[in-house]
């Protein structure tokens, strides 16, 4: 739609849409709104719409992803969550411990990295572990920690549900819900998304394509979510030295793709503690919206992930680095 | 458990573990019965559990898999599918499309297959796809499809279950439910396969290795159902000549870690329909105690998976390379 | 060439091939001449070739290699090894020690795989070492000893040349010159064994794909020796549970494109002596020429390579087990 | 040794080594001497070296690789190339054609690359290509157009050598002597770069893991050479969105596992021009040493890699943003 497309523009255009029995996905955007369609069987003919009042233009996405693509939508997504700004010219910063573990331990941490300068709390309620017998999470008890933690400190909670049964719930306590990558191709999970009023911060699976990914993010979009993140963590390769081998590449190429903003883990993407400042400073001078990264009071007696998670006064001297990277590219905290 | 311990006696020894404030997860066998032991924080003391009557020895598990190790239990688990029988000497045989798309579609397949000597009936009704914009399968409709394909035919079914929600109404009609490769890590649909009364046929992630893959099916051990088939069906590499990487060496390597059975997917595994027979035959050569083969009755119409998808007249002709190959090294169909 | 097609007729088109400024390149074959033709830029008329005396047809190659495809060539290539064949309808075995390493270790390993059925004695005078602290090979001592053992038994000799140095005295000894995994892509090297009058055993890469390896073979065979034969034996994956991912999938991929024998060496694939057996057998299956096993007196005090060696009884008693196999499929030793 | 360790305190420890019957590795440093000992079967006893005059310690080497090694020496290495300085506390930066194509071409490259900034020419003279139909370098015709702009710009040539053939030719052009990615095990090359005097440049394998990366360089180290640089040009994986992956988390393991400089390859790394500058700047925040980038007068024109050259222009707004990261992080060009 053009810039000044009014609302009844807009609704007029949706309504041509549904009458031909298709089905329309108005993509919100800070300077116009984009239309997306699917449920056509063949190509439209962009005729149908661009003599209708309001329309700038009616383009054919040549990609298999349709409304998370830049074709559909030049303009970053800006996710507005509760006041903090997800993507856009600003870095979001999210850290916290892999799990919350305790009263106590989440709220040192809470409170360590809102010093240092974070704007997000991490925190694991429900953990995914390869094994049955390692540490399952506190579940809702984790949750309300985290809520206890963002009460006293104004951070977001980004924390994980990992199945639609409980993911009412981490959406209720959560201010991102985050999807693990293991769970990146559920697709039960993405498409029960689609009706989550809360934004979503998609992982990248360990082996999935940049291509596979768009189109996880494409399951919880077209089921109307349209406030998704990705986030890369690392994919896996030969190599061992490190845990995984984080894909800076994915960063530009996923900026040229998609509209919508890109987070980097450095924590799980390289795994190893004395890493992770090096590799958040190059994930933001590759261009990324934000970053997750891992912080514990104390991480040799973390219950998962101590060896890739930083102190806090390791993540203090992160956060002075990646701020001369930010600015330094013209990207501010 | 020594073979003719008596079930007095294997019930002391559960008790005994119970006391100790530990899981007793009792894996029965042909020959004699394992008690495998979870929930202790350290290494448990043999020498409580050896005098007890009945028992043979206590072993430490060295591997993070338990229930599923070899160690705990040496010999094969043959699961027994209303009669038909998955692991131990024989070679199962199952096939059908990789969607259920239609009545007819579905019965000539199964027919098909039969006649060439599947025992087992394959097809999707939940279909877990790259893109939301692809057929997502028949559902409950297709649920009903094979079951009436199975009243036809005396094909056991083997059909996939995508998330918890729909687990039940799966788990009603299939003989074996399938977990695909995408949710091999799907722990909490993992756990609730704990409490199903129908043998489990464990799809390989796409980038997993044995031993995550073993740590998958501890998940559904652990949690209650020792009834778990393992199915290689590839993984991802560098290569881009086939779909997948079908790994055969997972194979024998599998049959000395695990006692359970392992099936092997050709057609996901190379993805090319021309080689199927090649890869399916490899397979029973390095050891697998099953198949499974996507046939079609018409590959070029198919909603999904056609280009691996075999005619039911080359489906027949790989049963007879399978057959010399299964009889010459000892192992019928 | 049609099958008949007189030397002189075959002449007549190298000439006219020549008179255009363009290469040609006569493939023997046992029912007719093939003659590929390089050095054009574009696509050349095939009415150029197609009245010419003896000329069946002429065929534009689609792929990117040309004279190692099946489009040049249908029928198999067979490699005349001293009168022992590799390629078409039989199975060639090659074993023997990684390294040459002594006059009593290399005879004894020599008559060992000559009595359990071998026709190739193989082992290596030069060693590519990750290490350059770890033992190098004997060099030509070591090509004396396999000479000696050729001689007392009469076996064909395949070891290693690792560069162009040491190339011409390797094929002086060998009766099949191995390029090893490392060296696939050696251009340098790759280009002299054009000029060599001996049969090559080109390795795959770890990260080859198929087409990279097939055109490393047009490498050779451009340059003027077609008799190659290709050696699968592992590909770099992420799977750490084996030493390497022995790819079969490459056998029917191969035997598709190329007309050049195949080979396939389970020692190096899958890295553990447990599972040479089993993944023999499957390569026999898959349609593999030939196998290439390492077997060594006493694998335990090998220099290289211990861990996937088998012992003289173990590789006699895997020669039965792929003589059922090769026997069930129609493809005698 | 000690700081201020005489030459003939060194030359005496050297001594004691060879007469032990071992091999001394004097790595000269900036602040002091260390002397690496191989040829030893088992552990030494440092006693057998600590007493003696200017020696500070004796340390075992746990890694495999030793002389490369940080426990070997702590200081970073810095190669000093005709004035010019590699490794250390400044940015390097190498830039040039994929091939040296024409006088006119290697020219107007050398120039625009000196004038934004470069201190490096890079451009093949002979040229690794997948295919043998493809343009394969301008051999010493190239090299001499090298030295021409060399002699036009004082810009230091860094150009590939193929083979021990061509070796002595191509080091007496080069002022650095590359090593390609798919020599990086072409351990007869890498013996032989041993003796050459000058400093070498070498590429990481596209499968080459990090030690096995480290344990090549050790194989020129070792022979006698001990101006070794890394350069990381991206890692083979499943994706394809991208031409190779470039791994940036081998930058930080590399320095803490090494004291050779460290080099970033953006153009093979990725592969894609548009995406080159993000990566180039990410690689300079995780702390590479130097950079070396494709630049072609005319990328459409390329004989080779095109797709991945940067204009003139590109390239001078590419020095702009590295400049700025450069800068923050106190490491200047």
């Amino acid at each position: 739609m053009k810039p000044h497309a009014t609302p009844a523009e807009v609704e007029a255009v949706v309504e041509r849409i549904r009458s031909l029995g298709l089905t329309p996905h108005p993509i919100p955007g800070t300077q116009r709104v984009a239309i997306g369609i699917t449920g056509n069987k063949g190509a439209l003919d962009p005729a149908l719409f661009e003599g209708l009042p309001g329309v700038r233009d009616a383009i054919r996405v040549s990609q298999p992803f349709k409304l998370v693509s830049r074709e559909v939508k030049e303009e970053d997504t800006v996710i507005d969550v509760g006041g903090v700004r997800l993507g856009g010219g600003r870095l979001a910063v999210m850290a916290g411990p892999c799990s919350v573990e305790s009263k106590d331990q989440i709220l040192e941490a809470a409170h360590a990295v809102k010093r240092a300068g974070a704007s997000f709390l991490r925190g694991g309620a429900y953990k995914p572990r390869t094994s049955p017998y390692d540490f399952q999470g506190l579940a809702e008890e984790g949750l309300k920690l985290l809520a206890l933690a963002r009460e006293q400190t104004g951070l977001k909670v980004v924390t994980e549900a990992m199945d639609a049964e409980t993911l009412p719930m981490v959406a209720e306590y959560a201010d991102v819900v985050q999807i693990g990558a293991r769970n990146m191709q559920n697709f039960s999970l993405l498409k029960r998304l689609g009706a989550v009023d809360k934004p979503v911060l998609l992982k990248r699976g360990p082996s999935a394509t940049v291509r596979e990914w768009l189109m996880a993010a494409e399951y919880v979009v077209s089921n109307g979510n349209p406030r998704v993140a990705l986030c890369e963590r690392g994919i896996r390769t030969f190599e061992t030295a490190t845990r995984n081998t984080l894909d800076l590449n994915a960063v530009p190429v996923l900026k040229a793709l998609t509209h919508l903003p890109v987070v980097v883990d450095p924590s799980h993407g390289i795994g190893l503690r004395a890493h992770v400042p090096a590799m958040a400073r190059a994930a933001v001078a590759a261009g990324a919206d934000g970053l997750i990264v891992e912080v514990h009071p104390c991480p040799e007696k973390a219950l998962s992930d101590g060896q890739q998670s930083l102190t806090p006064a390791e993540f203090a001297s992160l956060m002075e680095q990646v701020r001369v990277i930010a600015g330094a590219i013209g990207r501010p905290l």
